[in-house]
């Protein structure tokens, strides 16, 4: 996230100064041997320090460590921002350090498997959905953080942080666990996944996710996870329901609603 | 599945007769001017009274129903076979008829969302693994329809028909609807589709199969499928209460456990 940031930045007609930071002293040293960034600082407290405007793309609790640490150290006009997938968490913190006026929370539905310097490319965030989040944020705060992603080519939208991380639950994180729990429950009826087909192939794919990428979110987001599980958990109970007693236009009203959201999608969005 | 067969039929190198059937003139006559057909009967009943070896390729209720009208139509030594993805139901009609001794089940692992004549190809069978069933079938059928299916390249495997059909719920039937509610409970909550990442969208690309290729299918495996579902259903509230009493460590063993599963298939195998 971070390196294709900077590498989208030093491609903009009006290049701004870009200072970066990172934990890995090579990635430091190839980021600036490739021109992608402008100064590399020998510890992210001198980076944060140095910009108008700080970008934290780091997991959520390294993201709240460097917050608590950096709150001081920014200088007294610069702004903040991240680019976490629960944007709640980090709200709190900022509101807790009294900053929620230089905080614009980011969180750009793009990337892949693959993270580091390395994996970067210049054009990950272009047409990229972005949420932006803001609770008691300047106006020139809002505008600087939307202007920076508009410039990028990202498609960024505004909405409240809890809504945001409620949807987040339910769009990322409740299909991963439902693949586990789907996959485990192959596993225990003697299911190899050679036996499965095609469609069981996808139902089940995020079922080889990583554990410790998780571990993170499942732990911030467990209250609302949960509540997500549970109603899945009751839905598919009233399926049960519905078949045992032999109440098959239930569950052929379920298809034809779910054939409709899903065909909502464009065709090129399988 | 049945075009496909006439079609790997025609490249054997000792190709046997083939005759055909389908209640669509413009396909049969398609399939004998390709010549894939050596003939084609104008009704079912006749190509079901010509052949030694008859295979229905025709959903679960229409085979039953064709069964109930074949029994007394078959030649003397003629055994039969079908291509459905349950086997039991087909198992207790034949028993129900007297005619398991020249009964062998078969369920190729194999096909994709479209079908009919033009989407027929000859070497949809070649490396597909291909369950077979039989009760009470004479060795001599058993073998014949074994040979049939080695002989197309397929790879053959025998199972008990209550075994297959518990299996296949869980391996096919489960998955769909378990996309289906994964979808319907993402809609509830207010997403589009366009708001769910790469993975959540895997999970719900089942949500757009047709209801009505699945309505025979939900009906007949209701009793298992419902089972199966509210397995599931305990499994996610489980996982949930996990996530509420803080044990984070629960969801990381379940996560290992799945990846392990996910890891057994081979790499070329996503």
């Amino acid at each position: 996230m971070g390196g294709s940031l900077a590498r989208a930045l030093r491609e903009l007609p009006a290049r701004p100064q870009v200072i970066g930071f990172s934990p890995d002293h090579t990635e430091r040293a190839a980021a600036v041997a490739a021109g992608v960034l402008d100064r590399a600082t020998e510890t992210a407290d001198e980076a944060a320090g140095s910009a108008e405007l700080v970008v934290y793309a780091v997991p959520l609790t390294a993201t709240l460590a460097l917050l608590d640490r950096h709150a001081r150290l920014w200088r007294p006009e610069a702004a903040f921002s991240d680019v976490c997938s629960l944007k709640s968490p980090i709200t709190e913190r900022a509101r807790a350090l009294g900053v929620t006026s230089r905080y614009v929370g980011a969180h750009p539905m793009t990337g892949g498997e693959s993270s580091g310097f390395a994996a970067s490319r210049s054009g990950l965030y272009r047409g990229a959905p972005v949420w932006l989040t803001a609770q008691g944020a300047q106006a020139s705060v809002r505008g600087r953080v939307e202007r920076f992603w508009i410039s990028l080519g990202a498609q960024p939208a505004w909405i409240e942080p809890d809504a945001h991380d409620r949807q987040m639950v339910r769009a990322s994180h409740l299909p991963q666990v439902v693949a586990n729990v789907l996959a485990d429950t192959m596993r225990s009826a003697g299911l190899r996944r050679a036996d499965v087909g095609p469609g069981g192939r996808d139902m089940t794919r995020l079922a080889g996710s990583s554990p410790e990428m998780w571990r993170d979110l499942l732990e911030t987001s467990a209250p609302e996870l949960a509540s997500a599980l549970r109603a899945m958990s009751e839905a598919l109970a009233a399926t049960a329901g519905s078949l045992e007693a032999g109440d098959i236009d239930a569950l052929m009203r379920l298809m034809d609603r779910t054939r409709a959201w899903k065909g909502e999608g464009s065709a090129s969005d399988p």
